[in-house]
């Protein structure tokens, strides 16, 4: 078969389509003839060689993907061959076939074609384990997303009003904030002209925010505790504005208020299996319903995957860009 | 009735026994003749004039007490004059009567002695919200507690043993070691002379601890990181040792770790009462049992409170230091 590899780490052009051997199917696990795979920021990461695969993954980029089952492995069951399939993955999605943990397969919700369930793996398994398995978001709260117009957060706007909350959103222009206002976020914050902090106050009393989505890390720590409302909680999943920052504990010990950081790729397939049944059950339906739906910037042929890689270093895209198999 | 008063903040001395008008239970309260009180750091930072009480609370200091209830207010089920209890305070308990929210009260439990029992709502409800309620400590999972002598750290050590959790602890003497130990702590650190990280990751094959239950805020900040186990939950309910700290989000990601941050006396009523109802529920029948036990390091006049407060801040004690109503 044919996959991105990258022979030497750099970037966008250190991407390579290059004939690589099959992968094998093993116990517990299907092969996938992959359709689509989508671009993630740790993608960028892994091709700039500061994200090695965790151990036993595949080396090619590539953290979700949606396709047809061709083969089953050993010890499966409640798949076949030739289910239509997406896949939350290690890394492999680059590729015309990938070998898939039966755990974390889902099926190919209804009024979503096969390609675009690409975009859905990454995207709803990240909200939901960070937003509601972790920080419990409920009807009636206030969720501030930051980024609100990239894959996360055109998820996360929609999970969380699926569920009765009300949201809030960072972007960077005035377009990318209309396209989160059409997915219904209620609270738009231009972050290059106003602040967060006083713009999510001012829109909920001064109450602030019951949980942030974050992946700016230690540029937006101190703020993001500023903006937590009581008993609020802060989710972080990206240090895209560094590692190291202050914590004012007075602060969150005031609001008796949490942080949990968490990736999806370093969880074992133990919890990855355990999310992806929990999406399965209380994401799928919304999906299905029409409450929810993937938001696809572009489509872009696989092979040319440094194309992809940059537009979503250039943060030129709105939702996800898929990859697609020739 | 008589009352330790703060007329001006200061030090020990500040604590003056006087007479002052007795309270007067309203809507969902009792007053209860106090039998006895205890001390809480809470109540030095009070007399020094770093913690008003909160609005509507009772001037004097005490957040904890025992005694008879000999009066009750409009709209109390569940109780009556003559019932022998302990309450949760937001202040007041040192004096001879304190008016009390119902949901506040507890039974003393069968086999503690009347003034005793006044040890137990501040440590029981302490370290159930934080490390059972907000940190989840499950059995077979480590917890690390902080100054194990103390009346939290005794009522931490006893509690977790109780759920069947391995217990590490910190303390600065071998004589407050071998207490915790004798109350059922497996890994002991003497904070002094060990790095307690270190001490930790030994006992436990490197893994770490999965709860840390943590006084000193930002001084063991990056510590209490280091010394998390995957999926560890770091739970702050005090800052002896600073406010501010840097956190290495990097590390907390890396472990998909979380942190939380409270104190009791803040809370409003109704998350007390939510409190107390649930370790009326799991733990009372603990102590029933006899598995777990107030600890008592003295008991001392509640006149001479200043002589108490001396105790606490120089750390002669291991468990709690009572006042008992002449």
């Amino acid at each position: 078969m044919h996959a991105i590899t990258i022979p030497e780490p750099g970037g966008p052009e250190a991407l390579v389509w290059d004939e690589v051997p099959d992968p094998v199917p093993g116990e517990g696990e299907v092969l996938v003839e992959v359709a689509a795979s989508a671009v993630n920021r740790a993608d960028i990461l892994q091709r700039q060689g500061f994200y090695d695969p965790p151990p036993g993954a595949s080396p090619y980029p590539g953290l979700e993907c949606s396709g047809r089952i061709t083969a089953i492995g050993t010890g499966v069951a409640g798949w076949a061959v030739g289910d239509e399939v997406c896949a939350l993955l290690s890394g492999g999605g680059y590729a015309e076939k990938a070998a898939v943990p039966a755990g974390q397969l889902l099926p190919v919700p209804r009024g979503v074609g096969l390609t675009q369930a690409a975009a859905l793996p990454e995207v709803v398994c990240t909200v939901w384990s960070n937003v509601f398995m972790a920080a419990h978001l409920r009807p009636g709260e206030t969720l501030l997303v930051h980024g609100g117009s990239s894959g996360i957060g055109t998820m996360a706007i929609q999970l969380a009003k699926a569920v009765g909350a009300r949201v809030a959103v960072t972007a960077g222009t005035p377009e990318k904030l209309q396209e989160c206002a059409r997915l219904g976020a209620d609270i738009l914050v231009h972050y290059r002209e106003q602040d967060f902090v006083d713009e999510v106050k001012k829109a909920t009393d001064g109450a602030g925010a019951d949980v942030v989505l974050d992946n700016m890390g230690a540029k937006y720590l101190d703020r993001n505790i500023r903006t937590l409302a009581l008993n609020g909680r802060l989710a972080i999943i990206g240090m895209q504005g560094g590692i190291k920052g202050e914590l004012n504990i007075a602060a969150l010990l005031g609001k008796r208020a949490a942080i949990s950081a968490a990736s999806l790729r370093a969880r074992p397939p133990e919890e990855k299996t355990a999310i992806v049944a929990a999406v399965r059950e209380h994401v799928w339906p919304l999906i299905e319903a029409g409450q929810v739906r993937p938001v696809v910037d572009r489509e872009l042929p696989m092979p040319d995957a440094a194309a992809a890689h940059r537009v979503v270093e250039e943060s030129g895209h709105v939702g996800k860009v898929l990859l697609l198999t020739p």
